[in-house]
């Protein structure tokens, strides 16, 4: 079912350095050359992460560029898989086709601290900001991790978005850490996951990398590279003994309920797709769509209580702040566009897939435990056919 | 061109105890007997106002029914008709198609805080919200009052919110209230403007309303029911004096500009429409859109820099949040709503000259001043063709 | 109210030859010479007629240019006001932004013959269309004429797009010509309408050019650059005989009704926009919502049976049909668009009016019969104010 | 990978008789009795297929129910993923949430014929429609065959709506039959494809059921219940010849090019999806989205030049033409939707697996030749692990 994939110059990152397997490459595109969004060159993503006893949370900021949004806006646009979500300034960026802060991450209480966070920055960077100049429209996103995560404190203040914005580098760490920490997917640990592909189109490579923050599915509908693995445990959770509750036991019922507890999902997924290749917002509106794709490949129906929302921004030039016209570089065709669609949904379902191998299990409020990934299945490597080596 | 209107039995309200004539009845649907919002049973409002030096703004929060929102959503919907804007919320409104907060304007820089007291007020009010329940969706409406308001100071906190709730009621005060305190509005002070109209659909009589936060418009463009009186005032200006600014003089070089400073428009307006007609939410967004005839009436384009968002709700019924099944009462059919779509337009443009009639002069940060139309024009009413008895 | 405007060096164009007053210039910004929507360089427009008895309507074709649109497509997007219609090509033009065949415009029963028309002579001018390439996506857009034209009849066929089409050029007629031949507007004689604006953005002119099909609204809600026309005749026939239906005398029933019939409104607008200024299709989407603000100023609310559509392109440049980057010239930046959008807001307003004052009265099927404007209001001039040098 | 199915009470319905293995079940949910679109109670599917030499396409024709639509109207909605098409009927179901005419599938260029055909037969069953009614929205849906079929000659005519119309029953043919005669999927034939799904909501079984007219996707994508068919295929082509061109070769030059021809994908997918469940449009255009999931799986990335459209309806009520006020049955609340979700991108995977299974070999024009999936792997079961039994 899975293969090896030797053009894949880069096999996943980071996992040549774990005592177990490299998680699967997902299709057949390359990945850069580290694996992350940050091999779109000029991003930067930085993690602050809270872990202390009931409060497991945190906030993830991702740069665009290295300059300041506000002045050099860059090219983006949106799509609204599934609205229940609570993510703030799509307003704006749908109207304008542009971002103008940095994108911040974080659980779904803390989008408030954040938005104020994100304004006192950019007063700071651009003293005229709601004085002789407009406003600024703060972009936050976030996703409820308020299983592991006593998430009614409301412990995400503004200082937290400073420092992750301070400590943004090219260097991405996936798993349990920044927005990521409190998260759960599929019943098990989530959070973070990035991952990257290149594409050829019309004679250049461009680049494509995503960053998740990964809380949705539950666990009988996991699939990871076309491998219905929440399936395979169920029928192994069933076989072994009778009374196991099982998924398959009762699929009418609730197919999407979890088990156990019989509770629908509460969950989400933010992605974001970032690309070198020259798109206007319109293009980058049908890229972002295509973050959908790799979403179902996982198991996703996009159910009712995820908020499933997907942007894309392009970094091949920015939009300035007071320019009367707007001089852009020649744009990619939309019907030489394919590979970036494959690109975007190849590099989120990987980054969906980053996550859960990558993040470590978590206790937090209340005793709630999520267990990763690979401590929960031991035989993931057979289980996915994968090799070992 | 205006004229007076008998069977309005509802003139507009409060205008008989000002020593001002009242303002223009608009169009020919007579209004409720309280000529607000709060015509729509169950509707309140509440203001808290900041109003001390460089301080001008406040907070407005509207309240669709007595009991809580979140156990009895709202059916709901929006349109955004310029979306430059930096209201929260609307996300999921426009997936669930319901609102399960009450409503809150504030400054553009006190969308945060509101979330976080929207949140908090929430757990208080539910305390399984974010643990065995889903998280709640702040709804949070702004405009930039930065003329008048030293925005900057990030001045809006929690706790009004909180006061603002707990003076809800159905006393409507319009003008430099609440949200409005420091907005501006075609030069003039605006602010807060509210009205009400009564249709008969089927047989049956329903009551329409109207709240506006009016922080829209250029002096040159302003429309009261049909007499364009800021083209008036330009071309008497101009008359009055060589050399005085009008926007008459270069219209083509940018007809929406302020004549004095060329600074193009920065405004916005929060258009809440309520009724308690039974509409599903689809038919919600069809009556919120038509809030974009209202506001053209009084000279809008939708200029660039402005955030026109309407939202329109139903209080004939409520979706509890755990049935399984969902009661509707018989809906409105669609070919019976151009009775509604009259009465949200009419309401909407009736309640933005409310604004600008009710508010006050206002000086707030750095001596900037906003003067009230009727201080600025004295001979309002014969320009309007007002009686003034 | 209105007013004589001497810098519009275009006054009303045609007007002058007529035994009539001029119609009123809407808004501050001067026309085009021509005053007509082939003021914008390569735009051009054709009529084929059909008046017959109860055969009354037409086909109107509009050229974005001289040349073969499919290979040269042109950026355009449209909003959809009210989508009561049956327009057809909307949904691949709001994914790519762009149009590739001429704009036609018929009534409601036309639409499939002439969707096949473009087809055929799409397929003539490139032979491999459905072939090697894709295929190809006729703009058709209709109102529902069924009122003077037995538009069961299915009258239309594929050969009076090719006369419209080859009767294409600068000279525009307005009034009862065209797809306007059969339609209705404000119980009036509607059509065909169209005028132009001159905008300077950025330091440099820009044109832009209207062209409606008006087939909307009742009676009493006519309204003419500010004047409340529609109500000022109700009220003089009110005032003229006891037992005169009036729209006054029920407000609340249904302010929508015509005051004789009682039947809500089925009309719809059509409202095309080009502009020769550089613009991308998001931004030609924001302009386009704008033509909403020109017709609420004319009494329409866009009411429920009205299918309301506007569509906005540019002839700045063309989108090549097979080349893999798309070089654009410098796009003028959002924060100067308001002249736009205020251009297109009156240019729209203005060609409503131009429909109403250019058709001639028409009497079609089963004896219905459309009057002028002029011809049902005499005293037309002195109503609104006009002068009638 | 793949697993059988036993309490799958219709295993998949036709494949029983042939000497062939069964297509594979996709997911936990059950199919309903017949396995079809049909199993949604008075849903009726006819089909009128045109095979002659060049001539490879046809009409299908769907009735959500056995009555008239136009004056029993049906809650629909749609979900345009990629808007690459020239579908009609839209813009008005987006507006009112209602379907009034059969659904009628097509060639792209048969659109207007089959128009026409719809307005015709409305007319003969209400003969005052376009008079004292409104007008009709005919919906028709199309993909391009013009591969196999001659799609120049525009062949469609009306009589084949008619003709389709009256072979509506609930014996479905899937496969190269109707609207299917001509389309390919996967650079094999494609076509017609049907399925169902049963969940229990509340305490209730509902039937969900789709079909598609599959016409989208290169071979290397082609992946059928998680196994990535279209790569193991390429692989051993590969493996087979040195020189066989691969899409492994050079997937970044662009890996959704056929390995052969280069070309982009060119064609469609329309996806119907019918369900008892009592839901409005609102809630019917979230389930339509969830087609997305469904086609995901099977490798899209909603190409470029895909139209890829779903449209879900609901049999549960109908909303009468002229009834002032519409009275619901309880509906299901949207936390109850999940089911539903998956029950429709089970279906919809289910349904494209169907035409591919069901489609026999065909060829058209120029000697083109779409080969059938089961020619074309004469060890399908082995590779997708299905039992032969």
């Amino acid at each position: 079912m899975s293969h090896t994939n030797d053009f894949a110059a880069g096999a996943h990152r980071g996992a040549a350095s774990r005592a177990a397997p490299r998680a699967p490459h997902i299709g057949v595109l390359p990945a850069g050359p580290l694996g992350t969004i940050a091999d779109v060159a000029g991003v930067t993503v930085g993690h602050c992460t809270l872990a202390d006893g009931a409060l497991q949370t945190g906030v993830t900021v991702l740069r665009p560029h290295r300059g300041d949004p506000f002045v050099a806006k860059v090219p983006a646009a949106a799509s609204v898989i599934n609205g229940f979500g609570k993510s703030i300034g799509l307003v704006q960026l749908d109207e304008l086709g542009t971002l103008e802060t940095p994108i911040a991450l974080t659980n779904t209480f803390g989008v408030g601290a954040l938005a104020q966070a994100q304004i006192r920055a950019a007063i700071r960077a651009n003293s005229r900001i709601g004085r002789e100049w407009s406003t600024v429209n703060p972009l936050v996103f976030e996703c409820n991790d308020g299983y592991l995560n006593d998430i009614q404190a409301l412990a995400i203040g503004e200082q937290h978005f400073d420092q992750a914005f301070a400590a943004a580098g090219t260097e991405v760490a996936s798993g349990a850490v920044g927005a990521g920490r409190g998260m759960s997917s599929f019943d098990l640990k989530g959070g973070i996951g990035t991952a990257s592909r290149v594409v050829r189109v019309a004679g250049r490579d461009y680049m494509v990398g995503a960053l998740v923050l990964a809380n949705f599915g539950r666990l009988p509908m996991l699939t990871i590279d076309g491998t219905p693995l929440g399936r395979l445990l169920a029928d192994r959770a069933a076989a072994a003994g009778a009374g196991t509750p099982s998924a398959a036991a009762d699929p009418i019922a609730d197919p999407m309920a979890h088990p156990t507890t019989g509770k629908p999902e509460q969950g989400s997924i933010i992605m974001i797709v970032a690309t070198d290749a020259p798109l206007d917002a319109r293009q980058l509106k049908r890229v972002s769509l295509r973050a959908a794709a790799g979403l179902a490949r996982t198991g996703s129906v996009y159910g009712h209580g995820s908020g499933d929302i997907a942007l894309a921004f392009s970094t091949a030039y920015t939009v300035p702040y007071d320019a009367d016209l707007v001089t852009l570089p020649p744009l990619v065709a939309d019907h030489c566009l394919d590979p970036l669609f494959r690109a975007c949904a190849d590099s989120v379902e990987q980054a969906i897939v980053d996550a859960l191998w990558s993040a470590e299990s978590v206790t937090g409020r209340d005793g709630h435990r999520r267990r990763s990934l690979r401590d929960s299945v031991p035989d993931l490597a057979e289980l996915l056919g994968l090799s070992t080596r």
